[in-house]
Order: structure tokens, then C-alpha cells, then sequence
């Protein structure tokens, strides 16, 4: 437990840079003395905000670069400015060679995929990679995968991604046993498309440490029925960015009213923490973290909006994941699904 | 506008039945003084709740029938029952018979689908009927559509989804041009599915009365950036699912952390008035009825769980679309939109 975790960090992504964060990095070191950081970036623009952190400046390496990714920058032009060298590119450059743990960057997610798909390369048995959310529910938090690393996926990815997902729920939630369920539709009798009709069977049969629970409803996720849901990335990142518009879209009428009479604004005054809790709750910053499974390193994705405390939330999250041995645990059952299989054959 | 509005309405549906469905018609006709209408049901159980609204019994024929679709009844099972003369499928016909201009049910989804598509049968031009859903945003309501009528769609379904969506926000939301977005995942460089590509293809050079914004995304929905997002079916039905567990969700935070205390206690009561509002505005019962389009008359599915009031706004729903005469509308720009791809040819 004493060995130290070595995370590549890109110093220059998501709205604020970092200025958000160094200061999330010292958060993070509070909660995980043993963190050790490698940080990409601009000399000029990190060594004042490290200068302010001792702790932290004492165990960070910081390597200088002119180039960072901008957030709107499309993944193909990134990816030719990256190659010369952007701090992204550096910080995964660092997983692939061994001298990190785990990449962690709030920068451009689609450039972020693309130079981890391209650097890091996938899994031996896992042909698609996913990009797996912590959604906060009403019963805790659920895992949900892919939103958003691939479009399309025949049944096989499906059961990949089930098997990443319950790996990653063993090792963030600690549970030894995950409930896995196929995110679908309920209303026609012959449910939902033949992907997740097959995808659903396999699991079924399969002998995975998991307790396939069957298919689940958009509502489920929300309602926390199972620790993991599996669906393809068009579909589940239509369902992140509907869950993010809805709360946002709550909260904004909840806005409005509580200022619409005396009464109204006498109450939130009196009621305010209660808001700020419900805020917390469904705060990006509290559950950040996208995390794209499926590579040769574990890549984390902050939100890029996040403030410092978000963004040391991404980087516990990483260094827990890097704790509780997710790739390996990952290997293993790829490999019990891949001998699994052979004996179907 | 002095000629009658006949609807045909399923008595028996909805988890409350007659008790709900009968003073929501009473509702409805307060509003809707044209209203004429042919209820299908359990005289037993319709008889005297119709006694207690004098008015409305005048214009209302009570057809009698034994037989009741459940809710959680397969469609399959439902289909077979129902052709020996359920109330859902004796409100369809009235439709197909051309007695009433409209059915309405708050019964169980899949068979209203079913029986509905059986006896009414697709218009003209219309491969598909999609089941579009009026959403509450933050600038008003949008339509969504399909939600959940059928599982995969190619580019041409969503063409016609467009069509049907427009003429109905031109019908219920008195748009001359109304805004349409596709809806689509926005991380990848290369976005989304063929079939969504081709879409957005076929949509910015067609001539249909739109307003065409191109891609949208799930967040995009609440925020009302346009007035119609068109999906495919399977996508579309995890959307609503989703946004209604997140709504649900966000409520309960909001109770639990407003009884956490005697000061967020006493918050509430101030603020009474405007969690009221906010629950209103994200309340089915206010933005209710899915509407299934695309068949030779208009079907309007009540929510489930509404109360009278929910149940007299489908109603109002259904009777404004046939007023506007959203079936000619949609047939005009069917015609429209097979012209445009003869000469394309």
C-alpha cells in the first residue's frame, strides 16, 4: 500500500486550465498521499500556480509544451497538432510507456478518445473501447457505458462493455457482485433491437461475477435498479445529455419560481442548504469522471467545466481505480469470457 | 367552426379507468363546448358516474362492452381479446368507421399501438407511424418523435418523422414555420449513424415548410432548441424514460433534503407556491398525451397515472389537432415530399 501512483496529468485542458488544475491536483494529493504526478503543459502558466503548492510542486514533474488542444478543436486537426507534441498527447504518450498509471485530462473528449485509441491501442479481447459514466441515482451511484466512444455496437461489444463495466464497479464501488442490466425498451412485446436481444442471451449464459438482471428502462438508470448499464454509445450519450438537460432544465424552473413572489424568495432563504445538497447531488463536479475503458491505460475524462474540487474528484477517482487493479481485473474476465466462448465453439 | 368535434374515447383505460377518464371529459367539454363523444365501456361502472355530470352525458353515446384491455397485458394477448370487442379497440374503430375524428385511451401503450396500426393502417406514403411525445423545455414545448412506435428507422423514416412532427407543431403550437433538428451525438468528429446522416442530407435540401437547424443533441431537447427533434424510435423511447426518471429523481433529492431540517422545513412552506409551480410545469398531467401519427386517423395515448385535469388536456390535445386539420396537413406535405423525390429521380 505504500507504493506510490504515478498519474500523467494534461496541465492545459478544460475551460480553466490550470488554473483549476493545479489547485484540484493539491486537493487530490490531501486525499492520496501516495499520488505522484507527471504534469503536461506551459511552464510559464503552471510553475506560479505550483510555486503556491509545495506539497504538491515537491512530487510533480512538470514537463513544458507550447501546444495544448483547444476544447472545440475537431478531433482531426488535434490529432495533427497533438502528434507534435500537445501536453494531451504527452500525457498519454506517459501511460503508454510505463511511467504513469493513469492519464487523466479535462480537455477536448473527442480528441482525448482519438490520440488514447491511437497511443494506447485496445485491450487484447476487447475490440471497441467505452467511455464509461458515474450517474448519480436515488439509491447512490450506477455506472453506465458507452456514451459516447463508439456509434454502433453488435452484441458482442455489448457484453465487452458489460464485462468492463463490472469490473469498474468492482473496483470504484467495491462491490464483489454487480447487477448488470441491457438498457432498453419496454413497450413493444418483441423488445428492442436484435443487438441487445443476442447481447442479452449471451449474458444470460455467460458465468461472468456479475448478476445479469435483464433488460432495464431509460427510467432505471436514474432510479439506480442496477450498478451497471450497458448500451451502445449513440444511445447512451443521447441519454447523458438528456439526464444533464433535464436537471439543468429542473433546476432553472426551480430558479425562476423561487424568485417569482416574497414568499417564494423568503422561502429559499430559509431552505437554502437544502438546495445547495440537491445541487451537490447532481453536480458534475461530485460525480466526474468519464472513464474510457477498453485500452492498453485507463484514461479519465474531467468535466471540462469542473472546478478544482471536481477536477481532484477525477483524479481520486483515477488513483482508486489504479489501487484496486481495474486493467487487470479487466484481463481476467476478458480472458474467462474468451474461454467461455472457445467451449461454446 | 360551429360543426361538432366527435371523439371516440376508450372508458376503460389508464390506472384509474371510468373514475378518472369521465369527469376529465367533463373537463375537456367545459373548454370544448363542439365536443361529441362515443365512450366505450362497462355500463355498470360508467352509467352513474355519467349521471353526475348532466352536461356532458347529453353529448356523450355510452357503448356498452364487457371486455377491458389491461395494463400490463401483452400486446399480442391484448390483440386477441380485443378483436372480440374490447373498449380500446372499439374506439379505434369508431375511427376507422369514420364516427369520430379521434380516439383517445390512457391504456396500456404497446396494444393501443398495435390495434391501432391494424385498423387504421398507415397513410399514404407513411412506411412508419411514430409516436411523438409533447416536452416540456425551457422556452415552452417541443415535439419529439418517434418515442417509441418502432425499433430502427432508415434515413427515409426520419424524413417522414419530420413531416409528421411539423405539421403537427404547425397544428397544436400555431407555428407557421416550425424549427427541426435532427438528434444526434456531437463527441465524434465523423457524427452519429449513417441513417442520421443521410437524413440531415435529405432534410437540407427538401422544400418541406421547416425551418431544418440540423444536428441536436440530447441536452438540446430540454433546452428547446428547436421546435421538433426527430429520432428513431428505440433512441428516442430511452430520451423520455430518461428525462422523466431525471425529473423524478431531482424531485426526490429535493423533498428528502427539504425534511432534512426546521429551517429547510420552514423554507418549504414559504416556498410552497413554487415547488407547485415547477412540479406543474414538469407534470404529464399538463403536457400530456403521446400522439401516434402516420395512420389514417389520429390516435392520442393519455398518460397512465393522470387525473381528470391530465386527461381533459389529451383530450383538449386531440380535439385541436382534428380543428386544425393535422391529418390534411400531414397528407399535403406527404404529396409534397414524394413530388420533390420523383424529380430528384
Amino acid at each position: 500500500m505504500s507504493s506510490s501512483l504515478k498519474i500523467a496529468v494534461d496541465g492545459m485542458g478544460g475551460d480553466f486550465g490550470p488554473e483549476v488544475i493545479v489547485p484540484g491536483l493539491a486537493i487530490a494529493l490531501e486525499r492520496e498521499p501516495r499520488l505522484e504526478v507527471l504534469l503536461y503543459g506551459d511552464e510559464k502558466k503552471i510553475q506560479p500556480l505550483l510555486d503556491a503548492h509545495p506539497d504538491l510542486k515537491k512530487i510533480t514533474t512538470l514537463c513544458h509544451t507550447d501546444i495544448a488542444i483547444t476544447m472545440d478543436e475537431k478531433p482531426s486537426a488535434a490529432l495533427r497538432r497533438g502528434r507534435r507534441g500537445a501536453s494531451m498527447w504527452m500525457a498519454i504518450q506517459a501511460v503508454k510507456n510505463g511511467e504513469a498509471d493513469v492519464v487523466i485530462s479535462a480537455g477536448n473528449t473527442g480528441a482525448l478518445m482519438v490520440m488514447a485509441k491511437i497511443l494506447l491501442k485496445s485491450m487484447p479481447g476487447l475490440p471497441r473501447p467505452a467511455m464509461a459514466a458515474i450517474w448519480p441515482t436515488t439509491r447512490g451511484h450506477s455506472i453506465v457505458l458507452d456514451v459516447g466512444a463508439n456509434i454502433g455496437a453488435v452484441a458482442h461489444h455489448l457484453v465487452t462493455f458489460a464485462v468492463m463495466g463490472e469490473a469498474m464497479a468492482r473496483s470504484v464501488f467495491g462491490l464483489k457482485l454487480p447487477t448488470v442490466g441491457l438498457l432498453n425498451v419496454g413497450v413493444e412485446e418483441v423488445k428492442g433491437l436484435d443487438e441487445v436481444k443476442e447481447a442479452a442471451r449471451l449474458l444470460r449464459e455467460s458465468s461472468l461475477p456479475i448478476e445479469y438482471r435483464g433488460f432495464v428502462e431509460g427510467d432505471d438508470i436514474s432510479r439506480g435498479t442496477v450498478d451497471v448499464v450497458v448500451t451502445e454509445g449513440f444511445t447512451g450519450n443521447i441519454a447523458l445529455k438528456t439526464a444533464e438537460g433535464t436537471a439543468r432544465q429542473f433546476g432553472k424552473f426551480l430558479k425562476d419560481a423561487l424568485s417569482s413572489t416574497w414568499m417564494t424568495k423568503l422561502g429559499y432563504l430559509f431552505a437554502r442548504g437544502a438546495f445547495q445538497a440537491v445541487r451537490d447531488k447532481l453536480d458534475p463536479n461530485n460525480n466526474n469522471g468519464g472513464v474510457l475503458l477498453g485500452l492498453n491505460g485507463i484514461v479519465v475524462k474531467s468535466h471540462g467545466g469542473s472546478d478544482a474540487r471536481g477536477f481532484s474528484s477525477a483524479i481520486n477517482l483515477a488513483t482508486n481505480m489504479v489501487s484496486n487493479g481495474l486493467l487487470d481485473a479487466i484481463a481476467a474476465d476478458v480472458e474467462h469470457l474468451q474461454q467461455a466462448e472457445k467451449q461454446e465453439k
